[in-house]
């Protein structure tokens, strides 16, 4: 929450151009501003606020400064500051950023940014040398830098998040692997299921999310830094160097492209949006099996809320709110969208909005997988009332409609046969294709014999089935081992 | 900015069940939650961190607190509680709100929203008479009224933004009724128009965004206070006299829907989307007037920033994120929408997530319409510029055709009459009409003459124009006098 | 569907330049198009491709020979054509719109739009006085008024819509006014409610749509014929009896507006997302509702399909689809909006791409409503299997904490007491309140008795509510009556 | 167009229970359904219509009639069909295939989809043979197989068509690659740039867009048939055998998945949005380009339209909808998210509205490829244009600061001191830093002398890049090689 985020204390009365405590000329200019020099007058209040980013961007302080330490150590190796400038440089810089972990840094609007404000810190604790941080660069390389390498490490631990919650669901799975239940089609019971085999669904599609997202990560990485303001520097920069030193995989190729791009963002927050959009349909399903007509799910009391006014209400709120947070997460990618729509090359402004959805985003997902995976490790199979009814459904009718094709039946007289005998059940107020009189069925098709209800019920169905991917208990079972592995997981 | 709101100053280590001064009993319940009377299990903490409203939802705690009180009066008015208890209740209710807006006021995650936060406030200023409040509603219907109400003072707030922003329009277009531009369709000069009435096509747009905003508030306006968690209650209320108290201009008609509405919320951030997009255009037009290219336009330093690296540029920023920011707009109403697909009656906590998106829209619109009228004050046209290049692209081709037209010619045949002088002009390098050769007009077309090129340049071509809406000067000047009557402006 | 349109049979070989029977001149210019007098090569038919709208603004046709007749008699009027060619141009475009009504009309990608082909077969006709159709016009206006007045129409086909489902739901509400079910919150069992309590909560959400799309229809209703281009015209014409003809409300007050307004598409879309967010609300209650778990809905075999493998399956598909289509018309708004963000004055033809999406939505929306009331009338309460676990889920809890409120306990205290009272019947296995030995009510409370449990049960909560709004069935009763007046419908 | 499209002649009045020439039965049951069999009533008329989807689904009979070849084979090797009708099938499959293409296919809405379509052909041809095809699958497998078959052939028409479009930008690029121009931010003029170093820029985003789409293939490339309806068969299938038929890498794990997975959608609709978006800001820089202020660019007539009221006009229409269509891929997107949120395992209807957007999406990115790569090769820089206004907007000042850097200047103090030259250029009426006194410079800054204005001008500037990625002319140079040996382009 922002307003727990200790360091930040309202707007100090901070003067730009005098530091605090020595009184030292800090200013980058007579106006303040790092860009000041051929303006007149000083920025409109209202323009201060409007346009600041302070409040949001303080979140890239840890990879401004890791981005200004080694654009400083290659400007060192090229001869643009000297070592020792370097070493006072990068000294500073690890002190600016103990003060904002502390919550000793006095953030203020006039500042702008985190880029402002910690290049200011800078130039306050050492004068000229401070004064040489910005070279070869532009805050628009410099934001597209820091901006790209927060998203990786959010993606780092997105990814974490997804295999914690995998293991979860395997886990579950496992114990699970056993609980025979309705499979639903149009919400309407269709045949039977291994309650594991619908976490196995999830934990593919969480995989799909996966892949989405480390897709995305590689094709992020690479370092835009030294694109400078749109078309690179005349100065004799190092530019593998630092995307090295920072972790990139290669530098971009184009400083036009590099200062418009903004496509890591939208194909983060895409990944995120559909990863978020596969847990709302999940938590629709539980919000559904742990209500009082399904009741197949118990969720334990320290993961569900109460009623203000009905006193004997226990609602599945964490799985509403999961389901309802995938609202943001689309909608923080239609900002995106439309942010980025009709811009020409090369930077401009109204990319200083990309940082919001994108943050929002990735803490919406976080918080959601950090909820999930408990949600998962406490639930529990209401296994007596599932069984109570598994038999309603006629979740049966298709394993007899392939037992008819097996013996030879084409498979639309086959369809239509078990359909006349599902019908003959409901004319009859039968709940069960067992319970019609055994003679019928070979009356309806000689293929058909007395025999034939013991292939019946849902026990049966459920080991009927064979092919891959599908829910026979012994195929279940190898594809939560296989899972296991994968994962590094321990069954039992 | 959120890190500046005062009274946030993280979680403080409260204990919901003692009153941090009295060490009196002030819990709802054993659990501490308003609603844990059937529970086993404390909260879990990730739950509570993932459920809270509190770091968004204080913004209600205005709203909340009128109408607690217009509720306690009525209850009081009813006998459910006694008058003694009422005025104890509204006296607390107004401690408790000058406490939060001085920062006084203790927030903590476990209490999840501000109504929790005023009701334990409450409880633990009177004990049992503070336990009184909720009695007749739920959260759902209390959510929903305070959520009314404070849409509602938002769009109050807009409505005032817009006039002022209009206001700012008109004025600056009674400067400007002398001073012919080109227009432009497809980006291409078109034909010539009064700049001032370039700045009335916007205050139409301004007036319909005003109009769907009325007609949003005037929807919005029904009492929900009593439609309790989804069914009405079996006491003896009055809702009708709550809902005259607090401005609303009727009671909700059914539970149900009072219980699952926000479609208040879609529609006020609709009519946001909306005027974020016309603002969207102007800023677009205005960032490419205020261009090395077009150079219509002078805005003011202290409203347009600088570069970090690029020591000459000043750049329209406060143009470009109004352009941006009606992203973010748009995106709060994709949330939304996709919020409540989907969703049956009545009430589901993914409708917690209503707030922020909302929140967002309007801090947005508000933030956009504060800059957006000192910027239209503070523009200068550069006029020496315009005219410069105001006779290129033909700007009088279409009054030559309606000349051609208003002699008899078929609109058609007068197209291609002037289409093929244009294309003559562009053979023979010329810049206009009137640099042809008199005697050329008449061997084109006899209707007409050496007298034609006398009705030929801007200047005609402008003055030329009569239809109603049209841009003849006369006709935008009675525009401006229109709208500054209505706007209750004086010119000059 | 598109590809039953009858008159639509490919691209016939037409030549522009001559008409296919008579082999006159019918071109506008030596190009072949309405534009093509400076322009020295043919365009290519990959443009023509890209750029055509024939394909899909064919749907204007009838408003388009609507707005061309009332031109042109406008036209006569101020005398800029003769009465002679009033009357055969008023003829031509009623033959011409008899021609396209039964399939006889050539439609080519050649002449890009609905408006060029009407204004060709005119000149194919007519010949010069044929050419005079577009004075004092430009397609910007054009396009705006006939895109207008077909939005108008179909707004009228919504609201027809709208009025008929109400009229459903009113109808069936009556039927189901004494049926008692669970209502829910947070899709848990929360409090007794009347069947027709719920439909008249959807009854309350279409009106509210139903207001919100008249609205749109009294802000669209400026008639924009006459702006022409961007700037108005010289012509003397008479936009306001054109309006009037047109059955416009007004004219548009500023031509720079009018030809960049789209506003009305995008409310009009917004009404129709709104609404069919609604019935994506009551699509999935009813899914849920037929679904073998709820069980409380019949829906006739005329109205579900079945599955192609599962002979069992009886699905609700239409509800399903009702559901899924409300994301096609979030759609269309999204595209709406992400098309005008950052457009400059005045038209763009970016604006030729609103056409699709209003269509697109209005559409889905018609055809949604032509099979929800349908639905509606044809649903059946299945009352026997709602009563036999009606007791299920203590919905009877609240109406037992409120008696002990009306008995003078804090709200709070009775929330716990009668928590309390249902953690007991858990703990010892009982379904209802009412089960719980009599002596233990006193016990835990002294404001019980032993005639307490005689307050108790589902069908004793029902009758207990009294607040208006509520589900208490003389209100209900009296909703019913009070919509029944207002959308003119006799009950039994 | 879908009105061109010859094979659908409106809703012939085909009986679907005999066949049109024979009058042999080709039922799949009474009711005429392929499920009917326990249905007592035939569908309304209406939810015919409603529910339908061959009306855009006949899209995908080849991948329908590909899959079924690929399955009736399998089905023959594991014994489910002889040999003697997997050939008649086969056969009867590709006449089928051959009838569509060739139009003399009746369509009907009673037949519901493709689907249907093609079966019900083959049982009107075989009889029970055809009434074997649909044995061990469902139609949830089935479309999920056909829809993922009909995306994989659409990507790799895109790829092809950005391959192609790429090509284009490089081979202008080559022949720009001399062009020196203004390089902008903020649209402001910033720093000079080569042309082709844009061009370039383009060329980098459209390879992003490339792998992005080739993931999405990758992704997609597992083979659902075989997950039957929801749990997986009881027959003896292979399903890798039908998989690698079908060119699929894999077979999807899990049936639940494979039945509800419409990932490939969203994510290859994601890849077309985002590309799409990167055309909208092209379309944008290159409309502002060819737009009389600029002047920067000549697009040739054949690619351009005109007015049809204003006779000089020659607008970038193609341009102008480019920029405008990316919003319906955006919309598209809107409207899969919004479809797939919510929906719980398994095939839930709402999904049949999947295939509406992606084919838009997709005809739409395919319509724009198809055109861009035209414009880019017809357009022409106006080169004396751009060189007219070449030196202004200071376009060497960061040239200039960097060059006081390399002397030892702070990057903070260089800024300072060019921006106060900038300052008194503009104080003096100078358009140009080296028309200001060379006196002056040393003055201000004794790193400068009189030397100094030798440095200064945009030819000086634009040489002295050097920066990787920068638009230095020989790393411009290298750049096009590179891409012209990547995408096999000969130079020259």
């Amino acid at each position: 929450m922002d307003w727990t985020s200790g360091g930040f204390q309202g707007e100090p009365d901070d003067r730009p151009s005098r530091d605090s405590k020595t009184g030292a000329d800090v200013s980058f200019s007579p106006s303040g501003k790092a860009w000041g020099g051929r303006f007149e007058m000083a920025t409109d209040r209202r323009v201060e606020l409007f346009t600041e980013s302070i409040s949001f961007d303080h979140r890239l302080y840890r990879q401004d400064i890791r981005g200004s330490i080694a654009h400083v150590e290659m400007l060192a190796r090229v001869g643009l500051v000297t070592d020792d400038e370097r070493g006072r440089i990068v000294t500073a810089l690890e002190e600016i950023e103990q003060e904002i972990a502390q919550g000793r840094f006095p953030f203020s609007i006039e500042k702008e940014d985190i880029h402002m404000h910690i290049e200011s810190a800078l130039i306050a604790k050492l004068g000229d040398a401070g004064r040489k941080i910005h070279t070869a660069r532009s805050r628009n390389d410099q934001v597209a830098t820091d901006f790209k390498m927060w998203v990786r490490d959010a993606l780092d631990r997105v990814e974490a998040g997804i295999l914690t919650l995998q293991r979860a669901m395997i886990l579950k799975g496992w114990h699970w692997r056993d609980a025979v239940m309705p499979g639903y089609t149009h919400l309407q019971r269709a045949q039977p299921v291994i309650a594991a085999h619908a976490l196995l669904a999830y934990v593919e599609k969480l995989e799909r999310d996966q892949g989405r997202l480390r897709d995305a990560r590689k094709r992020l990485n690479e370092c835009p830094l030294g694109a400078a303001a749109l078309a690179g520097t005349s100065l004799p920069i190092d530019r593998r160097g630092v995307a090295e030193a920072l972790g990139f995989d290669r530098i971009t190729a184009n400083s036009l492209d590099a200062a418009s791009d903004r496509d890591f963002a939208l194909e983060a927050v895409f990944g995120l949006a559909t990863l978020s959009l596969h847990l709302s349909g999940w938590a629709e399903e539980w919000v559904l099996w742990s209500g009082g007509e399904f009741g197949f799910l118990k969720l334990p009391d320290a993961l569900c809320t109460g009623s203000s006014i009905m006193p004997q209400k226990k609602n599945p709120d964490v799985l509403e709110l999961i389901r309802g947070k995938s609202a943001r997460v689309v909608g923080a990618l239609t900002t995106l969208m439309v942010l980025v729509k009709g811009l020409p090359l090369a930077y401009n402004r109204d990319l200083q909005e990309d940082k919001q959805p994108v943050f929002d985003a990735f803490d919406t997902v976080e918080s959601i997988l950090a909820v999930a995976a408990p949600l998962v490790e406490g639930a529990e199979l209401n296994r007596e009332r599932i069984l109570r009814d598994l038999e309603d459904g006629f979740l049966d009718a298709t394993t007899l409609m392939e037992h008819l094709i097996a013996r030879g039946a084409p498979q639309r007289s086959a369809h239509e046969t078990v359909g006349r005998l599902v019908a003959e059940c409901e004319r009859r107020g039968l709940r069960r294709l067992s319970d019609l009189d055994p003679a019928l069925f070979a009356q309806i098709d000689p293929r058909l014999d007395a025999e034939t209800p013991k292939l019946l019920g849902v026990a049966q169905a459920v080991k009927a089935f064979r092919s891959e991917g599908s829910t026979a208990p012994d195929l279940v079972e190898t594809q939560l081992r296989r899972w296991a592995d994968r994962l590094q997981l321990t069954l039992e």
